[in-house]
């Protein structure tokens, strides 16, 4: 356990980036350099593979570009999906990374095209060529790819929802009471990315209750009102649905809501609890409201629209976090690429009512304040939180962070000087940000940075503290040093700037130095006085959970078994149900 | 004048298109007959030019269809558009007319499509080749051209708006009085159709005021709640706001808000008077606010999204008629395609909050109820009535009437036994449906049709009576017959199975036998004791104003006038305000 301060993390990796690129000065001209780099970490994070890979879809033939098979076509299609759609978007009308619609992409030309996918830039592109991670044929095909129409994937609206709807135990078929004697409030359900699975584990014993078949790399868990139903999604928009009753508890009911998908909640105001549930997906651009009980789909609404801030049409606003109010019969949605929070009131399904929000473009993650009238969502590539007024469904204020805030669902605590906060990491940088969140006795510091500390690095994706404790809990599992990846860092929230310690929590696993072991997303137990931890390995690797003692910061337990395979996070049922983070 | 009984429309235009399409038995196989019968009156209605063939669009080639070269292709497509958008859609997804998408074309093959647009069927696809609207190579390119993948015509968002708004006169230059000696409340305003203009007619001296250029076919004018204010727009999107303070009242502020639109209006609720102006597109499907003393456009909403009933994403939903309520801060629009009437509340268009109510698909024109509590609108190819409480922003019912209703804003009065209802003709049929609105006193009949009468026959676009009259008013003005289309039918609402008199409106016009000379839209005076009809003839034809007393039904004035140009209807102010109709 050592006191360490921020390793810059762009420092770390421009090297890399600018080397790559040098290699090619003597072959080939350099593209000019982009105006707005990319953060490697969020390419890590964003250029993940999409299950849209495997989605059929039309060639058709623009005449202007130049000649591809049917055979390149599909090749070309399939590594766009892999590689390039999570930044430059589905129809490439551009995201994190740029568009690449015909209209620009023609005027580059094949060779300029080549240059870039083969070197990558300064500004981000990855150097896929010179990498070896495409082969040159590979990368002359993409160049004439990205010139080509982009191909749509298929909509799928209610009656392909119905087609893959699965009420696996009907609802007078299944429990009328809990018939397991696991403490529920503090079951953990726990991803396991690449096995296409979720653990549960009783956080009393640290055992694995049981494992549950779900889609391909669970996003999120959520929990329902009354804390008897789990949900899950998976990137491929499958849902599964956990009777937590059961004395094995299982899979109830499922259903997949579009081809791409993030995020899943239910219904939490009073009078409404466990009534519906919710998911958005990236593709189509939509959101869905289901029966609480069944999965049962109610209503589709479509996010395509006008843009914040120039309002112009744009034909792929995916559907980012969802959030259940506790305020209000209304769901919190955003939609990411218009930059739009939807507040979709449920009191009535069938005329249903929605306030559309102006925030920033690029929603992503975010959360309630800890008294659970405010909602705070970052707008990520726009280095923005925007905070809504659950209470007036307005827009607070739309507050500067640092770069490409990532909260999760952020973390509140109450600050030595500004009162109570929600606090925010970043995947572009090692800032941690402190928003004051009490307009009525702390007006001075309410909607405004009022703090700034450094963690270990950029590469962060969740932070996370107690209501119970006195730590502030900050991961980077996409920072590139092995040292910060493999480690957390933890402030003491009464005094920050003494800076943090750091817990060495792959080591203390016991995982082989050659295996991934990033560590991922600490999580309370129930009572508040464990800190958990996904050791998240290759599929192939050794992966585990890590118990820290919340008190003592020492090591409490750790949980390995064959079948944990890529943790890559976990939800503790009581503090997800409650919203306590 | 006379009395007579219905002729059916049906049966008049089935032996015109069972005999063009037994010209074609002895070379070709005629394609099997479709499912639903289109109303020719719908065609001709639907039929006519988009703005849309003058876009430019860009070729993809389906390599799977024949080939069309590039000349070929912009040749085909702006037939496409100038005769096939209406019914089919502008992406080819299908509206009155079936869907022409490739998934489908392609598997029908060249020959047969050619089969079907030389011939047409007897469902309703017009005989374009035996026509002679379309040459034999203009069909065997067309059958081409609809196999390939539908072009599509660009977006027109806030930018693109901004480029056309024009502020002719500001505010602070604009009279602070009525400078002029006008009855404002009597001016009729009038559409010049081919001629691209409004007329502004005085309705006490039957004068012409003046005559302002504006978009292309004004599809309706609309009036500020204060009444200084006339807005028109023309089918080309293009909106001019005319002020009717001026010493000669002209346009003040004009915007073209998309490609392709029909409907305009204002806000008309208590401290909103004359604040904002809105108006919806069929290209793109949205819809923009904007403020309502210069035209600046403000908001701009997408409606693309799902369909009402079967949920499923709808490309091109467009926004047919828009109506202001007097009840609540909001506009009443209806979205066709997707069947869905939203309630735009513009309390606060920051955080816009819309009520999306589900009616059914085809969604164009409709008005208020006597009280201005229920709006009732047309489900055309539906064959209902959608009715709306205002109130609640709930949907109330949705009744079935005859074959394509088409109510204008449709003819309030008290019905002897029904108590108060709203009527509306039909352009699929002689009927004329009367619904009840008054679910306090006369419950039994509300929201049923609770009588149901025959007309001169089908081809109806307008009904009208007025608070101070018996009259029920019934023009027919796409009726084939040209005895039907040159008259107009009217009812004494005491008394209406006594059947309709027959005023030969053109004849008493004057117009030559040989113009069309179609009677369309009655129109009230504000004192409600004159109805105005237009007698639209072709633009190299002589067209007419006919002025009839209401009480003894006989010939008041006609105006005729070499400027009055394709009159397609006329708007009273007073009335037009008030939304009394």
């Amino acid at each position: 356990m050592s006191t360490r301060h921020a390793t810059p993390l762009l420092a770390t990796l421009a090297f890399a980036v600018s080397s790559a690129f040098a290699q090619g000065k003597h072959t080939e001209t350099p593209p000019a350099p982009e105006p707005k780099p990319v953060d490697p970490a969020e390419i890590r994070y964003q250029a993940g593979s999409s299950p849209l890979k495997d989605a059929p879809m039309h060639q058709d033939v623009n005449p202007k570009a130049p000649a591809m098979s049917k055979t390149e076509f599909d090749q070309a299609r399939q590594i766009y999906f892999e590689r390039c759609a999570g930044c430059h978007g589905v129809l490439r009308k551009g995201a994190t990374g740029k568009p690449l619609t015909p209209d620009l992409t023609l005027d580059k030309g094949t060779e300029y095209l080549k240059v870039f996918i083969k070197y990558g830039s300064p500004a981000g592109m990855p150097n896929w060529g010179t990498s070896g991670e495409l082969t040159d044929p590979q990368v002359d095909m993409m160049a004439r790819y990205i010139q080509q129409t982009p191909p749509q994937p298929p909509e799928f609206g209610l009656p392909e929802m119905k087609a893959t709807w699965r009420v696996v135990v009907p609802v007078d078929k299944r429990p009328k009471k809990k018939m397991n004697n696991y403490n529920l409030e503090n079951i953990f359900s726990t991803t396991l990315r690449d096995a296409g699975e979720v653990a549960l584990i009783d956080g009393d014993t640290k055992k694995i209750i049981s494992i549950i078949k779900t889609g391909y790399a669970v996003h999120i868990s959520r929990v329902s009102a009354s804390g008897r139903y789990l949900f899950v999604i998976g990137r491929d928009a499958k849902i599964n649905m956990i009777d937590l009753w059961m004395e094995k508890p299982d899979n109830v009911a499922e259903i997949k809501v579009g081809l791409e998908a993030r995020s899943v909640d239910t219904s939490k105001y009073k009078g409404y609890e466990d009534k519906y549930a919710i998911a958005g997906s990236y593709w189509p651009p939509q959101f869905v409201i289901m029966k609480g009980d069944t999965l049962e789909p109610l209503k589709v609404v479509g996010t395509r629209g006008m843009t914040v801030d120039t309002q112009e049409y744009h034909p792929e606003p995916r559907v980012a976090a969802i959030a259940a109010s506790h305020y209000k019969p209304e769901f919190v949605v955003n939609v990411k690429e218009t930059g739009k929070i939807l507040m979709v009131n449920y009191t009535d399904i069938d005329n249903l009512n929605i306030t559309e929000i102006p925030a920033a473009r690029f929603l992503h993650d975010g959360g309630w304040d800890a008294s659970k009238r405010y909602v705070l969502m970052a707008a990520n590539q726009s280095n923005k939180i925007a905070i809504v007024d659950a209470k007036t469904s307005k827009l607070v204020s739309l507050v500067d962070v640092d770069k490409i805030p990532h909260p999760g669902r952020g973390a509140n605590f109450v600050h030595p000087k500004c009162g109570p906060v929600w606090a925010t990491g970043h995947l572009g940088s090692e800032k941690i940000s402190f928003i004051g969140t009490d307009p009525e006795k702390h007006k001075a510091y309410a909607w405004k940075v009022c703090e700034q500390v450094d963690g270990q690095g950029g590469g962060n994706l969740f932070i996370k503290t107690h209501p119970k404790s006195n730590n502030l809990w900050v991961d980077t599992p996409l920072h590139p040093d092995p040292k910060v990846s493999k480690s957390v860092a933890v402030f003491d929230v009464r005094n920050l700037k003494a800076g943090f310690k750091v817990l060495p929590i792959t080591e203390w696993a016991g995982i082989p130095a050659d295996a991934a072991g990033r560590v991922v997303q600490p999580e309370y137990n129930k009572a508040g006085d464990e800190v958990w931890f996904a050791v998240w390995s290759a599929k192939n690797q050794q992966s585990a959970l890590v118990i820290v003692d919340d008190k003592t910061l020492k090591l409490k337990a750790v949980i390995k078994d064959p079948k944990l395979i890529t943790p890559t996070g976990h939800f503790n049922i009581y503090n997800t149900q409650h919203d306590v983070y």
